[in-house]
Order: C-alpha cells, then structure tokens, then sequence
C-alpha cells in the first residue's frame, strides 16, 4: 500500500526507506547490540556515524575546507538570538526583511545590536523580493542577514546576493532552514548559513550551522557556551551532549541524497515539481498564488481558494485522497504546499490531479 | 536471543520495549499515514502525542500544579546558562559544588551573575557531600543551585535541602539530569529542576524544565526569546519547533514506567540494584568505590581496579560478556555503571557475576 503524501511545512515527509532503515536498526545499529539512541555520543560507534554525517554533507553541499560544519540544537528560532551573540559585537547589522521568518530574525536581534532595515517587503504582503541593488546598506555592518527561503511566504531568493559587487565587505548571513540541500550554494557570498533540520535534512531538534572560520571570534562574553560557534566547533559539535538520533536520522538522509544523485539532481527535479504545480495554480480559475513569479518557491508553495468558504471542504477531499497537511499557516491562512526534497514528483501529480478534480466539483 | 547489558552514562540504555514500538510504528503512527518525525508540531496527531508526554510525566513525577513543565533543548550544558538568565535578575546566586556537574553549571552562571560557592568538596575529590546545615549561604541570594545527582563522581543527595529550615527564602534550583524519574521529588523544596532527557528519559536532544510559576518573571532582557521560560511556558512548549521525536520516544518511556508501577516501584528496583552493586565492590580486594557510603549514587556507580594494568582487559572481558559502555569519564578515569531505570536487575546481577569472575582470575 502506498503511504499517503505529506505536504507538511515541517517537521515534513521523510525519504520512506530512510524511515525503513532506522526502523530496522533501531534495536542493534550494525551488530554494536545497541540501538543508536542508546550510544555514548563519545563512544567510537556514535563517532563514525557523527563524521560520516559530516563527510556526506560536507560533499553534498559542496562545503569549502574554509567553512566549520556544526550541528547544533534550538532550531531557527533559537539561531535569531545566537547568530548576533556570536557576529554582531554589538554593532549595527543589517537586515533584508523578505517575510515572517526574517522579521522575526530582525526582532530578536534586537536585543543584543542596533537592527537596520536594507530592505522591507511587507507593504507588498511579503510578495517580492527587492533587488539587492536597490538595499539600503549600512556603512560596515557587523553582517548583513536575509532569509533565503520564506517558509510561511513562499518567497526565494533564485541566488544569493553578492554583497562584495554591491560594495559591502561585511559578511552575508542565510537562512536557508526551508530550502537547503533543495539547491546548490554559492559559498563564496555566504559568511554563515544556518538552518532547523526539519525541513529538508532530518527530524526537528537539530540544527546546522554553517560558519566561515574567520567568523568564529566573534562571540559576545554573554553568549551562552553551548551556542558559542567557537566553543561548539573546538569541540567537533560534542561540547554540550548532541541531539545524537537527530544527527543519525540526518546521517540516513544524507546517504539517500547521494544515492538520489545528490544536489544537482534534487534541484532538477524539484524544478520539475515546482512548475507542475504553480502551473496548475495559475491555469486555473479557483486557485491563486500571490507572489510574484520571479521569486516564487520551489519548496513552500502557499495558494488560496478564490472561494475561501470552500477551505474545509477542499481540505477534507485532500485527507481522503491521501494528501496530507495542506492547510496554510495560520498568520497568512488558505493552503500551503511544502514539497521538499522527500515529497516524490508523483505526489505533486497527485496533488494537480485533486486541485482539477475539486476545482470541477466546486468551480 | 538477549540483548548486552549498557552501562552508559548517558545517552544510556533504553528499555526494550519502547525501542521495539518505535520501530513498529516508524512509518505509521496510528494508522495516520505519517511517522512521528513528518508530523507537524501544530498537528492534532503530534498535539496529542506532546498532552500525553507531558500528563503522564507530571503523573509520575507528581509535579503540583503551581509548576510547569516545559519541554526544550539545548541539554544540562545549555541550561546552565539558562537557568541564570532566567532567574539570577543579575543578583548574587549561591552554589553548592559538589562534583563536575555542579562546578561546571558555577562557571557558566558567572557570566550572568555574581557567584558565591556556599559549600565545595572537590578538597575531598568530590567524594562526600556537606550538610545543608553547614552551606555558607549569602543573605538573599536569587537562588540556591545544587546538582542532586552527580553523573561524574556518583555522588547524591538522599533527599532535598529544606532552604526554609535554614532560614532562606530563596528558591532551590536542582539539577536532576542523572536521577531523574529513578526517586519522587519533594517539591515543595524545589523553585526548578532541570535535566537532560538522556539519562533516564529519552533520547539525547531532550531537555526537561519544571519550574514554580511565580518564578516565571524574572528574565533578563538578554535571555533569548527560545529560552526564556516564561515564553516557552506561554506556548506549551511550542514557540520554536520542539524536538518532536524526542518527546514522542520519552512519552513512550513515561508509560512503560507507568506500567512498571512507576516511581515508587523504579526505586524500590534501583535501590536493589545499587545495593548489590556497592556490596559486590566493597566486599571485593580488587575494586574500589571511593565515595562516602551516606551519598553513594544509586544512578552512576564510578570504581576504580586497584591493579590499574588491568583495566584494559577488564573492559575487553565485560565486553565478551555483553556488558557495554562501562570506561570510567576520562576526567577521572577508571570504570563506572550507570544503573538507570532501563538497566534490569539482570544486568546488574551480569555484572557483579563478572566482577567476581574477573577478580578471581587475576586477583
């Protein structure tokens, strides 16, 4: 029988053999008589499976030797505190606010270093995107930060600004938590990349920081040791105990990601699903997504029902057909498509097909 | 056939059970079309799953209703910092050091508040505990920290200082990660209590809180939005994404300790296990335990072969024997079992079994 597809937004479907291997091994990991959630993070099994994790991502992502790979805890939210208690020395840092998951960013740097605004999308309802040209950027900025995927928003960035051309020396700061391993990255515009596993990489509880080296001073004395990208890298992301099962599971979708033909490979088709679906939105006469075409999502695709009093029903005609978590976020509302990297091509046609059949039933 | 017995001390053994249910409904949770990890947080399905966690838990534990009890991340390390940004108001906190725990938790707090060590036995090699009635505490500190069971050098409170008897009126933080769910707490001696869930909990990435809700106002202005109680508390645990496996495989463990006839019954089996443990060492020439017998932990049991050479062919020949994890913390080396609530009276009786065996062949 064929599992059902989850458009979840995250935590979000998972590669199914990635699920059938840690299922099969939760018990015994590779004959060690313990099951992985069961391992010293400082014994030689959870070792290997720690920097294989790292190897493959390092590979995946094409990471430069340059650039410390950590795996750390708190998620997103967590990140929009430690990011400037580790590179913003109490200056001024520059944001590009491009929808919800930046604004909160903003928010909450606030804290800890003067925020300016190069860049604010909301009188658009967070439907664009400004062209890095026209950024309203500081004189030396501490960094400069963007979220280059807005899950909530359905807004990408298709490349990532290169602050050098515009003048800026500072260093580029990326959320990229809804859209990475979605794409490659061009390291040589990013300072520090961060993002929650629970997208695209593996189970909610572990994120990854991607930080260049020359970055790692930074930190200010009231950063916690647990967060301090320093401290976390000396210490190969083993200073405080890691979400250990977390980075396993991520391990297991690092291995299929290879074995999918890695970065290039899911960029290509998650191109293909992408266009499916914003097609079968803008050809028909229900069903209409906001944002402007030229920055729209592959990954988090939001649409509303020009007939909004028919969202239960088209809801509940999704959960028969065995599509999943559909519904919009609350703050924006309508319906919202998440079709990462582990939600398969056929489940987008899936998903076209019920948007044709409800649209000719209800249309 | 049986699995070997683990002795880690965190992440520890898990009983088998909860792994073999895990494992069976990996892919499906009740028949939902998901596994647990594609759930979203927001959802009814891991809605119910966190309500049932956290129910159980306070069941167990039998937390009043006056505290909360929050799930979040970050582990003991994490909690070290934010414990006093949530809590010292930047004022004087004073510190029983009792062990590396302890001593640890004292440095990080330094950062955020003024430090003051009301008692410290590393002198005696952390290897006894003072009487409450002997700490020299500060007039009005912003609170009493102690580590109740100290992971590192098996040294536990048999039961909680009463700060009211000696005159303080400030709230008691403790530290439970090691002992936690293996004794009832006595709240009424408690302001908050902190633990990492990898011990006897959950999975590694799991980090539990509960604190009284009079004390959820004092944060600092720098204590990050995810981190601060008050915050988390106002969002059950959910204002950033939480560890969603995590709490699922611990709720899991919270009714197979129901079943187990809960804490009452775990303690009554832990203090079986410990006595047979601490008697085998005691009554043998080749193993030693050097911590004071009125606060022997019952959770972490740290010995020493007299015969040093030998410690390698000890823990090759326990290995043989399907007893696993059992190297000492290298910061004071030797060996040490861990005897949480998943490790079976079998497993103890395994390894006093060895002992002996051992001792006779190269005593």
């Amino acid at each position: 029988m064929n599992r059902p597809y989850n458009f979840s937004a995250g935590p979000a479907a998972m590669p199914e053999e990635v699920l059938a291997e840690a299922a099969a091994e939760m018990l015994d990991w590779h004959g060690s008589g313990m099951g992985v959630m069961e391992m010293s993070h400082r014994g030689k099994e959870f070792g290997q499976i720690a920097q294989e994790a790292e190897v493959d991502l390092r590979e995946l992502l094409a990471v430069p030797a340059h650039f410390k790979l950590l795996f750390m805890q708190g998620g997103g939210l967590a990140e929009n505190a430690i990011v400037p208690l580790n590179l913003s020395r109490g200056e001024a840092v520059d944001f590009v606010v491009s929808g919800s998951w930046s604004q909160k960013s903003a928010q909450e740097a606030a804290r800890y270093c003067t925020v300016r605004e190069a860049a604010n999308t909301q009188a658009s309802g967070f439907t664009t995107l400004v062209d890095p040209a026209s950024w309203q950027l500081s004189n030396k900025p501490a960094y400069v930060h963007i979220c280059s995927n807005e899950t909530i928003n359905g807004v990408e960035y298709q490349s990532l600004p290169d602050l050098k051309a515009l003048g800026c020396e500072a260093p580029l700061v990326v959320d990229f938590s809804s859209h990475v391993a979605s794409r490659p990255v061009d390291w040589s515009r990013v300072g520090l990349a961060f993002g929650g596993a629970q997208k695209n990489l593996g189970p909610a509880g572990l994120t990854l920081v991607v930080v260049r080296e020359d970055l790692l001073d930074r930190a200010l004395p009231i950063c916690p040791s647990a967060f301090c990208y320093k401290t976390v890298a000396e210490n190969n992301s083993m200073f405080n105990t890691p979400p250990t099962y977390a980075i396993y599971i991520a391990g297991l979708v690092f291995k299929w990601l290879k074995r999918q033909g890695g970065i290039a490979a899911m960029e290509a088709r998650n191109i293909a699903k992408a266009e499916l679906l914003y097609q079968a939105i803008d050809r028909s006469s229900l069903y209409t997504n906001r944002v402007d075409p030229s920055c729209r999502s592959r990954m988090n695709v939001p649409f509303y029902l020009r007939d909004e009093s028919l969202n239960e029903a088209f809801l509940a005609g999704a959960k028969e057909r065995g599509l999943l978590q559909l519904k919009g976020h609350k703050s924006v509302g309508g319906m919202r498509a998440s079709i990462y990297n582990a939600l398969p091509l056929e489940g987008v046609q899936a998903l076209v097909a019920y948007l044709r059949d409800f649209e000719a039933q209800h249309g």
